[in-house]
């Protein structure tokens, strides 16, 4: 399937949105206007001519595993290459170890290209990234003098080592040991599964972060210790050395992303080293896993791209039936689909929850950003706070978007969707993984409501919530945004009411937390989305009334914002009367009685 | 992956609420509890020990297609075999043509039975019902005396061929041509697509039912006429006589079902006969289409039905995390992930949406047959305008409803979810084409609003809401449901509110029907689907008074009813709300301005 990077939307959010040249500035790195542009269309060229015309193959050919080596899909080896040579995989590497410094801001726009055009080759990557992060933060000068700078520069791979069979969600269960030799080193033994991208032909050497437990390690999660466990131990002078005793078991055969390798990884006395503090391990994961769920939910912000740009190029060209109103193309033996109401509906859907989670992962990223690099100390605790109540969201709601959104592209295909050739149906199935890995969607949920939510007792949301009232009272000073701006802020005024009940109701009955999650969470992002949307409208009314050119395009955002608010924003409604439902009703039947 | 089929629901709807021995009184044949239980008891032997363990491999085995043979998976002639030589072919046929003349109310169970077995088995039969019901009411009384009673028994099966290329949706542009013979037979030309069974291996013949043109036909849907094709010419023994000018030009590689074959069908002047009168060809399909569309609905409920099965078998057995009140099971390293409440929600949710249709689908088969079966003609016509109001609703609501329950299987197995051994991806894949074939979703939403509801001006919809009204009724004076009853009371006085303003939009904006039908219908069934539960609940309650055994049986129809209305039945006022979103927001956006 063909693919274009939504270059005019991408600028539309990092420029007049959220202003990425002056958030260069102000994190102190050199970029300006046109060079992101520039970096922007080149990313917009690589992922449309290098790397999405190999996802439909990959998916028919799938990986191999021989003689415990994997082979990647025809082309990836090649594409691999292109993605280190050119730069993409140390974009925002730390300078110091040759990175680029991007910010999140600017990179984000590339992932989610990078996601739309093939989640497959994504999977060999998309970890490094974090693994840098965790390594930065916790490794010791030597292992970061030796393993750093080729991870940075794609030229080794990363991967995070913690699901066992017994140990999912579950980490406290997990079993791998880890052994202290003479030497400061440990022996790592233990069988991890689902490692995407554990094993492969791309990268000379791949870097296992891997959680395992320390002899006298106290049980549960607080018994977890991280360690760097490479393929290839690094020489010296940064080589490659001797191989390390682990290897690729076997790979899984799934539903989708079939030219992303997930193995089962054996660790026989492996050699590692210590990242962080010892039983610290999960605290020193979770510096990757806000980066890597961040990633997953560009995931479905790229597959929610994909699929919207097949559904709209099919409901263009393909000419079935007349429209309600009379022929509309009479011309042609009958009108494009696009022309009727429901084909419409399932494409406006794609459209705005794609552009309003676009909004939404931008400013998460500006976040992320703030976090690390604002030189104010209170700004970057801010910005971390704002950042953590927002991944469960982007993370869960994205991947759920995404799923959705690539199933109306299969629907607007009618049966050609359920066809492998037209590439609709391997987008639902590519995407399927993207609501159970790093977490399932109901984990973050939990996260979002326990941990988010209840550990300040609303506070932050609250901020957020205040922060899209204002701009709720500056479309309502619109009139021609005005109706539109009285909708979301009564929203963003029941908003408040459910989530001081949520709260209410959680210190009352701990079920209470489980069993309103996910609605909670679905709840916040349709209401949410509603303020970005909003945002994005006064932004395009100013345009209009500056006298911008481009008037289709801004048009385009306040028809998209009125779509929004009146057919989509209505979801959330049901979020809030099914959590109000209760637990009471969830834990009534014994587990017995389910099945008769 | 294992399936057992859940006979004690079934009769709980047949026979407590539906009082199946009556209903067969009522149609004059003699089938009483006893045997009705008895062939119950056979069908899910039959399913769980003969079909289902074939559908796994045939997901990975698939079909093949060799010099114009298709080669259906291992096991599945010898399974074919036996469901005809064990009867189950010919349950529903009309008992002149050797036909057991089992009704829909019966049968349906048997159905759903084999779609929770394997989707992709009961492609190879499913049509062939259809095609009899085609046959036998438009039939010449020569062609019924060759063909029907080897359909009948399966020992030759159906196919409907109506889409085209260029002709989906829209079978006002097909192509496929009949020119009449000397001998009163036609030369049939053209080609047909996704032809579901249209080549295989298991049976001797196979019927083609083809929409063509002849050549004086008017242009338009007016201008088809159906013919009866068949693989080989029969004798006028009934044996098998000349092969015909057909054949399957290629299978298709698809998302699922992929142990179904689905044919190009080329038709190169192939002898066929007229069914029917000549251009009443769409009439003449509509006798088997309700017939099919039913069969798809029940698709999704059996879909639905095994993912429930294997996301509760999982999730009684992994052990992962502590309950949110603390340890459940402290014998074992974790809780069984029922302890859960997200768990419990997405496991109540298949467990309400799957019974909940199971109730639908039989109070449907009821009408079909009744509209066939009952003495008297005006109750035949009550019947026949109920049924084909609920169609499009059993159709789109129950195949949505599989995709989505499905996919919570998928959820609650975690990572497992996606991997191809555990089955659980395989049903959402498989369920996928549900929502497309025998009219899309939306098209079925279209006939709802615009054929069965504008036709009569909400006259039969009235009279549906008036029924549940009524049970509300009966159900407001038991204390322990009164609550619950009021709830659904409401519920149904809105639905006769919005069902006003939804025919005034409608004629006031053409574009309202296409814009307020999929919200409309999903709401319709919403309710529908509460009214029904209530009915449960009326009745597990009379059961619990008058001390009926089985007391946890009943009791978690109680305790599902209130999951159902609490929190599924909410999902109804997002549908409300978006629908009177309106039309001009789906409608005021360029087809062109739609990306940029």
């Amino acid at each position: 399937m063909s693919y274009q990077a939504p270059l005019r939307d991408m600028r539309f959010v990092l420029h007049e949105l959220f202003d990425v040249s002056g958030h260069c500035q102000l994190l102190g790195n050199g970029l300006d206007r046109e060079l992101i542009d520039g970096v922007l269309e080149e990313a917009a060229s690589f992922t449309a001519n290098e790397i999405a015309p190999l996802n439909r193959n990959s998916d028919e050919e799938g990986c191999r595993l021989e003689n415990g080596q994997v082979s990647t899909p025809r082309g990836f080896r090649a594409a691999y290459r292109q993605y280190v040579d050119n730069g993409w995989a140390s974009m925002t590497g730390p300078l110091e170890f040759a990175g680029q410094g991007f910010p999140q801001l600017v990179a984000c726009a590339f992932h989610e290209m990078l996601m739309s055009a093939s989640l497959s080759f994504r999977v060999y990557s998309g970890l490094t990234e974090g693994a840098v992060l965790a390594l930065h933060k916790h490794g010791s000068a030597e292992l970061k003098n030796t393993y750093l700078a080729p991870m940075v520069s794609g030229q080794w791979t990363g991967t995070m080592c913690l699901t066992e069979p017994q140990a999912g969600t579950d980490l406290a269960l997990l079993r791998t040991r880890a052994e202290p030799k003479a030497d400061g080193s440990y022996r790592v033994s233990g069988s991890k599964i689902f490692i995407s991208g554990g094993e492969q032909d791309l990268s000379e050497n791949i870097i296992h972060l891997v959680l395992a437990r320390l002899p006298d390690a106290p049980a549960g999660v607080k018994g977890i210790s991280l360690f760097l466990v490479p393929k290839f131990i690094a020489t010296a002078e940064g080589g490659l050395g001797e191989r390390n005793a682990l290897s690729c078991g076997a790979i899984e055969h799934k539903m989708g992303i079939k030219g992303g390798s997930t193995c089962v990884m054996n660790f026989d006395g492996a050699t590692g080293w210590l990242l962080g503090e010892a039983n610290q391990g999960l605290a020193c994961m979770f510096t990757m896993m806000n980066d890597a769920r961040f990633q997953v939910g560009l995931q479905g912000l790229g597959i929610g791209e994909a699929a919207f740009q097949g559904a709209l190029r099919y409901a263009r060209e393909r000419l079935q039936s007349r429209g309600l109103n009379g022929a509309q193309a009479p011309d042609k033996p009958a009108d494009p689909i696009i022309v009727h109401p429901d084909v419409r509906r399932m494409l406006l859907t794609q459209k705005t929850l794609v552009e309003g989670c676009r909004m939404l992962a931008a400013y998460t990223a500006r976040q992320l950003d703030l976090e690390h690099g604002h030189p104010d100390a209170a700004a970057r605790k801010a910005a971390g706070k704002r950042a953590a109540l927002l991944i469960p969201i982007v993370k869960a709601f994205f991947t759920d978007m995404g799923q959705e959104v690539a199933s109306h592209g299969v629907q607007v295909y009618g049966g050609h969707g359920f066809i492998r050739e037209w590439g609709m149906e391997q987008l639902m199935r590519d995407s399927r993984i993207t609501q159970l890995y790093e977490g399932t969607n109901g984990i973050q949920a939990l996260d979002y409501l326990r941990r988010k939510l209840l550990g300040d007792g609303g506070a932050e949301l609250s901020a957020l919530i205040g922060e899209f009232s204002e701009v709720a009272d500056r479309a309502a000073q619109r009139p021609q945004l005005a109706a539109l701006a009285q909708v979301v802020q009564a929203r963003l005024g029941e908003w408040r009411e459910l989530t001081a009940e949520v709260i209410a109701h959680s210190q009352r009955d701990v079920q209470e937390i489980g069993a309103q999650s996910v609605d909670f969470l679905q709840y916040s992002a349709y209401v949410l989305l509603a303020g970005f949307w909003l945002q994005a409208a006064v932004t395009a009314q100013n345009a209009l009334e500056q006298g911008a050119g481009e008037v289709d395009f801004y048009q385009a955002k306040l028809a998209s914002t009125e779509f929004y608010v009146r057919r989509l924003l209505p979801r959330a409604s049901s979020h809030r009367e099914a959590l109000l439902g209760g637990a009471a009703c969830l834990m009534a039947l014994p587990a017995e009685h389910f099945a008769f």
